[in-house]
């Protein structure tokens, strides 16, 4: 392990005693044999004298074993029951952890969502949690012991099992560190950090050694998996510094923290792409007030998730409003759309699914004007059309044909030169 | 289904809304398909109007697959971490049977141990249940609900996850029956109810349509599988009837309750055979006071259980002492005895594996004299020799050499006409 580029997170891992919470995900404790694999790596941690909670995801595939039963006796199996079954494979992972722990010397305790008093709202499936006994826990680890924590699971107030949704262990490993007010919330995982963009699709592609939560946020919402989005944004509202590094190499990963702890805030930090996009068109809608509202209303309310809104200047009264929304909602989007243009007498609704959203991320473009257009300026360059457009503070996004996405990417990433080590 | 034979059984079949727990062993859930079956037999209860608390074991199969992952990290798995491992087995079936039961319309929810405050000593692997909410069960039920339990587990003053051995399931079922005062305690299996020996050994063997606590309890101390001892002594401490029948018909199996209320005492109600049995001899042991202690106690520190004693006459200040332990305590048994004979100056230890322990059972056995001596005579008859005796109140038992053990069976059941429908 060479020298730690970054001083806070040197300070961390330098701390005689530090508490760390550190999340292993599915693939991580997928077999025993990666099992024994992460408790030497917790055991480590805690040797070097650092108190340690460890929070766990079901082993791979099992998650999906027992919902299938659960699906194969019910098209809408009971929810409440769907969480008490799918809530025991994070049971069987802590437990497992725990002995190979024990094996290793180390004083380690499984615990429960209802035993780490992880109290969430009465809803099952995708739970928000409420509190955490955090003095509780804290106290366990104060005692000596190393705490294996049963992700994605809480209780109700009732006593009910619940589940956090997909992905809710990074959540339960945020949230509990915000809870013991731990020094770091380590996400350890089967890639080594996060990416200025997919390495799969550019081969440039860098690892940032630094991150925003804001920036980190717009890449989760942009679908890259690393990190669940609701657990990015716990760690921001409590600023938590997150490190999402490999659960099987020492090599430091990312750190995603406050903005002000950023060395450099580079102009773009990284580049994605969403080729799982739909493009809905209805065409000359009557431009008149609470039109638009007509058309996303019962969007909404069929729980369709729309992303870009494009609406054209007006002509004679008419105007076409395009939006976009993610293939799996697309034939019902449609559907809705198609009703809708019989009862405000709009002309049709056009349709196209072989479109991509390429989007650059970066804090810096808050005070660095031009940022979009240079963007604009390589799509053109390479003879790339641009859709429709869509920006944030931190993002700026363009709907162009699926299949120019990959050099897309490939293009911003070059031209905003993101293979250099800015951060 | 015929007339129901026993009037008592009859009247609590035909009580208008009783409140029955019924519960479900490893092969009657061991399948999707069994928990479908299973699902509508309690639906069907349900619907005749009775309320149920149905308790279930896992999956068959499940729970040797748990412990056979913490036995390959450990050969001494941390006991606490083997129960929270273990215990997942039962909530994976309590939920799937809940979610079945919904399918058919059934109001059901899935408890587990903690959610049904089953509270046990603070002992893992094998805890005893100290206490149970049966008001909170019986309120639950009331309130119109089928609960289903997850059986085998409780949890500790501590709030750890306890479990209460093999076949604890069978004794969550009588606890909670109990505790909610059911009208009785139904242990659903893969057997028709209790016989009068092992039908694979003896053609004969007839299932018994009634059966008394204490001759239950000397008959699966005597091995016979079908209800854990446990489970008998809870029921005759709580006057709680079993019912032992057949998960998949709807054939009435055999009821085990007070001795009064047996139609007619018979005078052997059952005869069972152990095969897996040693005899060890400790040769001209001296014969003065605490000898006897100081072969028995290094046994008992072992753990290990001694079955039938046999002290011959004292010759020339020198005694034969003769016991019996299981197959799989003998060579550890052997051990101490041999380390024994040195400090004690006895002449050595005298080991064989060959041989069996048949038994008659039977409350009637109390008042008739003469049945011991009937049983010795049905055995000389046919040229078995007997090596040991030993009796309690309602048992007689004789150890002959095991290539005997099956014949003993037959000749025993034919002798007493147990084939004969006496109760």
């Amino acid at each position: 392990m060479g020298p730690v580029a970054d001083p806070d997170v040197a300070a961390i891992l330098r701390r005689p005693m530090a508490l760390v919470v550190q999340k292993y995900g599915g693939t991580s404790v997928g077999s025993l044999d990666r099992i024994r694999m992460v408790a030497e790596r917790v055991a480590e941690t805690y040797r070097d004298g650092h108190q340690v909670i460890v929070v766990v995801s079901a082993m791979a595939g099992e998650t999906d074993r027992l919902l299938s039963m659960g699906w194969e006796l019910s098209e809408q199996p009971a929810e409440r029951e769907m969480d008490v079954l799918v809530s025991s494979g994070e049971q069987v992972s802590a437990a497992l952890l725990a002995i190979q722990l024990n094996v290793l010397g180390v004083p380690a305790r499984s615990l429960l969502g209802h035993q780490a008093r992880i109290r969430t709202e009465n809803v099952f499936r995708k739970a928000r949690i409420r509190t955490i006994d955090g003095e509780g826990l804290r106290s366990s680890v104060d005692s000596g012991n190393v705490l294996v924590v049963a992700g994605f699971q809480g209780t109700d107030t009732y006593g009910n099992i619940t589940t956090l949704g997909r992905g809710g262990s990074d959540t339960s490993a945020v949230a509990i560190a915000a809870a013991v007010k731990a020094d770091v919330c380590e996400i350890c995982t089967d890639v080594d950090g996060v990416y200025t963009t997919d390495p799969s699709v550019c081969p440039n592609a860098r690892k940032i050694s630094r991150i925003s939560y804001e920036e980190m946020l717009e890449l989760s919402s942009l679908g890259a998996k690393v990190l669940q989005i609701r657990s990015v944004e716990l760690a921001m509202k409590h600023r938590m510094p997150l490190h999402v590094r490999s659960s099987f190499s020492n090599a430091e990963g990312t750190i995603v923290t406050d903005e002000e702890h950023l060395l450099e805030k580079v102009i773009v930090a990284g580049v994605a792409a969403d080729k799982k996009t739909a493009k809905l068109t209805v065409r000359a809608l009557p431009d008149h007030p609470g039109v638009v509202a007509s058309v996303f209303e019962p969007l909404a309310e069929a729980n369709i998730s729309v992303d870009m809104i494009i609406q054209n200047v007006s002509r004679e009264g008419h105007t076409d409003l395009t939006f976009t929304v993610s293939h799996e909602d697309a034939d019902r989007a449609e559907a809705i759309a198609k009703d809708l243009v019989a009862s405000v007498s709009a002309e049709g609704v056009g349709r196209d699914d072989s479109v991509a959203k390429v989007s650059i991320v970066g804090v810096g473009m808050r005070n660095h004007a031009g940022i979009a257009a240079r963007m604009f300026r390589l799509l053109a360059d390479n003879s790339i059309n641009i859709q429709a457009i869509s920006t944030s503070e931190i993002k700026t996004s363009c709907l162009i044909k699926a299949e120019h996405a990959d050099k897309a990417v490939v293009i911003l990433h070059d031209g905003f030169e993101l293979e250099k080590n800015a951060n």
